[in-house]
């Protein structure tokens, strides 16, 4: 099956007008759920999805599906389902989300170009507020479409502003009437960049996720008494952040310790907040998150269960007191065993490589893994990095992924 | 002599009024240099001074003088001078500088109530922009009174807004023309609250301090790489708070170590940054402050080489880059023989205990004692809690350290 590079690139660059911001370096983007950029960029996206002859229906929380039906298909077959997110992380870089909804589209176009005949319909997805930059904790579109999180309360989730979520989607006028329900598709492939450089070391143009990992998320705080750094002598003291160092490289040293086992197991303090945070006044509290990952759910377990016993040592030999809430937790994924087969197939009759590889973070098809056969494909990403305006994949590796994408979905299809 | 215990409070707490900020608990107040509430309360102090018949000067950067030349002293005789200054920190307390501008005016008002004899002027004294919170580095008023700073270096420091000093201090019609030359003093004398508990567990009224801390104060940055926080493996990382803890821990074993052969020595990094600060990302850059400060220089100079030393070793260990920045530098300084023995001696005088100390903060005796002899006496602070609405300092303790004080202006004055 042939994929038409230029118009893959043209739909995605078009989609990276909307929202784009000004840069030194790269090309940047802030799209953020229910903003005029996503107004714009969803109103392009349902506009290149008539062009391509699907039929739109636009769901109570705002995601957008492209429905093909051709002739060759049962209407009421179990459809194939192909998509990602196209909001963005403010300055976010151009490919993380739209590449994935566009590749779904190119393959379609593909398919009917190239004559395929599918017996399911297919359907090309855009999730709503995927990122979680202005409501809520991400996946949010997902979460509904497999029940994880029910559409009035979705609807509530308010911004920083106290906008809900109902009332910006009607605003840009994306607020459907739709139900959508994920666990009715035959199965469901997302494209996505790695964010990562396992792709871009072993020069493969697609990766094939095994699993996702679990993830746990907890908010520690150390409490110590905030008190005149000059007039405090050493052994008088009870500082929240020397306290905190130790904790953290305790986080460190469990997760190193557990890599002997699972060496995918993560484990990272990512934000630090001091109080009072004034170089004369020993620190009185800090808070910190700590996010810990593994495809292996008893890394997850060890690391948290060692983080909590350094809170009780650290507790017992400084005069602070420690809390740890753990308010997030989500056991691994393992892909779906056909989808990825699917897969490799498609690398294989393109004479392309392919890569098997975990996936560190959720995407969209976490939440799809759930209620259906599901795989996450990666495309190459520049020294793994995204979120940032310097996130890049080349447009030839853009196009060899969408191909083992293409692939797979006809394949699915034709089933 | 008789100190007006009921007339010292009322000044105090007239003076509490100017910028009063609601609290649950305790008394509050917000002061910053050049605001409304810097004007009522240099403008009560000035009506107070006046009623006590004393003559005012301004200078020209808003320090007040007020001068008492009775009949028995020679004007043109070297002045004894006291005072603190009337600024606060964001929702300080009512005591700290406050205490002692009144507690200098009590003292002249002691003496003269006593018929005390004096050959020299006495001269009470309101430093402008102690704390430092709107305008630079806080002791700006005795760093141009010592010519450590110029006038016009002084004038020209901007506030957050670009506000000038000079600018501010002539909205409130407190930029003079007089110049202030500390030097001239025969002898200082400055009463503060002690922000440290040593008077209040030793239950004695007055401490004496021995010598000020030298302070050294160091900017650090680590860079590591910002990542995702999921598709990053811990041998991939470069995390540049898990170094930033190491360093943490280093710094305040430095410390610790150093205490056995000073143990006034103190190590505090009270201010830390990391960017990005997101729960999913690696940290990227962390930036710290360290403070070190001792009686003996040595223990500064031992505890930046090791922090140095620190680095290096961080560096040899983990993928970061890291720097340090040394811009602030002072030695300890010794107090007065002469005018410590005088603070013992009316404390005798007035079978008062007093108890030798020494001050891990500066104030500005700290210029004061550079060109004159001075000294600088604490009065007990209730759990060393100061900056905050709840310092308090009683009554009663506030009167016998003002008893102290007069006494010492008066023996000084009357030489």
């Amino acid at each position: 099956m042939h994929i038409n590079q230029q118009r893959l690139r043209s739909d995605i660059e078009s989609n990276a007008e909307f929202g784009a911001v000004p840069t030194e370096e790269g090309r940047g983007r802030t799209v953020l759920t229910g903003s005029e950029p996503d107004r714009r960029a969803r109103e392009f996206f349902c506009e290149r999805l008539r062009d391509a002859g699907l039929e739109i229906t636009i769901d109570e929380v705002g995601n957008i599906v492209g429905r093909w039906v051709p002739e060759s298909a049962d209407p009421d077959a179990a459809s194939v389902a192909t998509g990602s997110h196209l909001d963005s992380v403010p300055e976010g870089g151009i490919f993380d989300g739209p590449l994935g909804v566009y590749a779904a589209l190119e393959s379609v176009r593909a398919m009917q170009d190239a004559g395929v005949e599918p017996v399911r319909p297919v359907e090309v997805v855009n999730f709503t507020e995927e990122e979680g930059q202005r409501f809520g904790g991400g996946l949010i579109g997902s979460a509904v479409a497999v029940g994880e999180m029910s559409v009035e309360e979705a609807l509530q989730i308010e911004d920083e502003d106290g906008i809900p979520l109902g009332d910006a989607l009607a605003d840009i006028g994306y607020r459907g009437e739709a139900q959508l329900d994920a666990s009715r598709w035959d199965s469901w492939i997302e494209l996505h960049i790695e964010q990562s450089e396992r792709l871009e070391d072993a020069n493969v143009p697609a990766g094939v996720v095994t699993s996702i990992v679990g993830l746990s998320r907890c908010n520690v705080e150390i409490t110590g008494e905030a008190n005149h750094a000059g007039s405090t002598l050493m052994d008088e003291r009870s500082d929240a952040l020397t306290a905190a160092s130790e904790f953290i490289l305790d986080v460190e040293r469990a997760t190193n310790e557990r890599g002997a086992v699972s060496e995918t197991a993560v484990g990272t303090v990512g934000k630090l907040e001091v109080s009072p945070n004034a170089p004369n006044v020993i620190p009185g509290t800090v808070s910190l998150t700590i996010d810990v990952r593994d495809v292996d759910y008893d890394s997850i377990e060890y690391i948290i269960d060692e983080a909590r016993a350094s809170l009780a040592e650290i507790e017992d030999e400084r005069p602070v007191e420690t809390s740890l809430e753990h308010p997030w937790n989500r056991q691994p994924i393992e892909m779906s065993e056909r989808c990825r087969a699917a897969l490799h197939e498609a690398g294989e009759d393109a004479g392309l490589d392919t890569l098997d590889l975990h996936s560190g973070a959720g995407h969209d098809t976490m939440h799809i893994a759930e209620v259906t056969d599901a795989a996450l494909l990666f495309a190459p990403s520049r020294d793994g990095i995204s979120h940032n305006p310097l996130e890049w994949t080349d447009w030839d590796d853009c196009a060899e992924a969408t191909r083992v994408l293409a692939g797979a979905i006809a394949s699915l299809a034709t089933e």
